[in-house]
């Protein structure tokens, strides 16, 4: 009952806590195929990177940029997460990265029950050699994604100029979580009140281990330090 | 099982039905206490609008060009949404305009028993004469809220020009439960491969009766059509 103007509030304690029950019970079982996921990149030689951001902070043109930065040195494939539409699939596709689609059809992320349908998927396109590196393009979406294990092996998580720097400090979970934040579309910082040092200090008081980079794939700043990561990454 | 390794697919039907029925009847009760907040809404003579967008499109900036566009005009004030921080409505605050801080606390999207919370915080600071307007700033999340009625009388949905012009049509149900689409940073357009034209046919493609207006909080432009808009609302 509402004080103020006597509203019943909608707590429904019984079904919170059987919502929280089967919520605890399908994120162990996610985990549980995000262990499969992980097991089974390793065995087509892949590290997988699972790349979160707001829509629109620059994920599937950074992959485009990637397909001609390693291009003849590794072989990666991506497997695209939207809720609708396989625009991003057909982009990578255009650079001649394997890359399969998977839509949500709805859900605000991607799990690993879908990335393991991705994988399998995946595996009809990749050379006999195996894969170097598989990108995992989540939703489009700065706190939901954050939530779920894919199998990956490092999560990256984007931030765009444009979005400001105080998303780290406004969606911890997403910063608290990743292995390497990339600061996107770099050369539009004299357009923006945005503060590099803002954003590096509020991440790293999130998470005192996360790696920073700042990229564009419009001028290349900060490419080749992206490239060396992923070089790292493959001799792990 | 899956046919081509043999791993356990984590179908989990029995659970997805709980889930589903679970989920059902929360948002039946979220609707029944949104019917309400219009209601209060309604008692203090305003109209209310949810704004949802992707983090960083510009909501908070908006509505600080808003309180010097509508200033001594009319009477608004905000509900902030958002998952940590105060910081959204300190900013709006030193605008001179109410506004109360609502944390979600993890969760990604405002929901119309929140908004029911804010409602009676924002009723201490409401002056005598009532408000015209009240602002209901979603979470930044262009899936999640999308599912939500807070009890709004008009849903208005941003999506700024860094973003890209093929946001419709990847998340689509924000803009088919929309009123409003706003494309916000307009003074970006020369700086980024931005289609008004493709943003507008494909928002219209899922929701013909959507109103599209294009604005820029730094030069100015649209804000008059925003003012008349807003004005209108007030009238009806």
């Amino acid at each position: 009952m509402c004080d103020t103007c006597g509203c019943q509030t909608t707590k429904h304690s019984h079904q919170d806590r059987k919502l929280l029950e089967i919520n605890k019970s399908l994120l162990e079982a996610n985990d549980s195929v995000a262990r499969k996921n992980r097991k089974h990149f390793g065995e087509i030689g892949a590290r997988a990177i699972n790349l979160i951001s707001s829509p629109g902070a620059g994920k599937t043109t950074l992959l485009e940029k990637t397909a001609e930065l390693l291009s003849g040195e590794f072989d990666f494939a991506v497997i695209e997460g939207d809720i609708e539409t396989e625009r991003d699939a057909q982009r990578i596709r255009a650079k001649g990265i394997p890359a399969v689609q998977i839509t949500t059809g709805g859900a605000c992320h991607l799990d690993a029950s879908l990335v393991h349908k991705g994988l399998h998927e995946l595996q009809h396109t990749v050379p006999e050699s195996g894969l170097d590196l598989v990108f995992i393009e989540n939703v489009g979406n700065l706190v939901c994604p954050a939530a779920f294990d894919l199998g990956e092996h490092k999560r990256v998580v984007m931030v765009s100029v444009p979005e400001g720097s105080d998303k780290p400090a406004k969606y911890p979970r997403a910063f608290m979580g990743s292995d390497l934040l990339i600061i996107s579309k770099m050369d539009l910082l004299p357009y923006f009140d945005f503060s590099l040092e803002e954003a590096s200090r509020e991440a790293r008081r999130l998470n005192p281990d996360i790696k920073i980079m700042a990229l564009s794939s419009v001028t290349g700043q900060g490419m080749e330090q992206w490239r060396d990561y992923l070089a790292g990454l493959t001799k792990i």
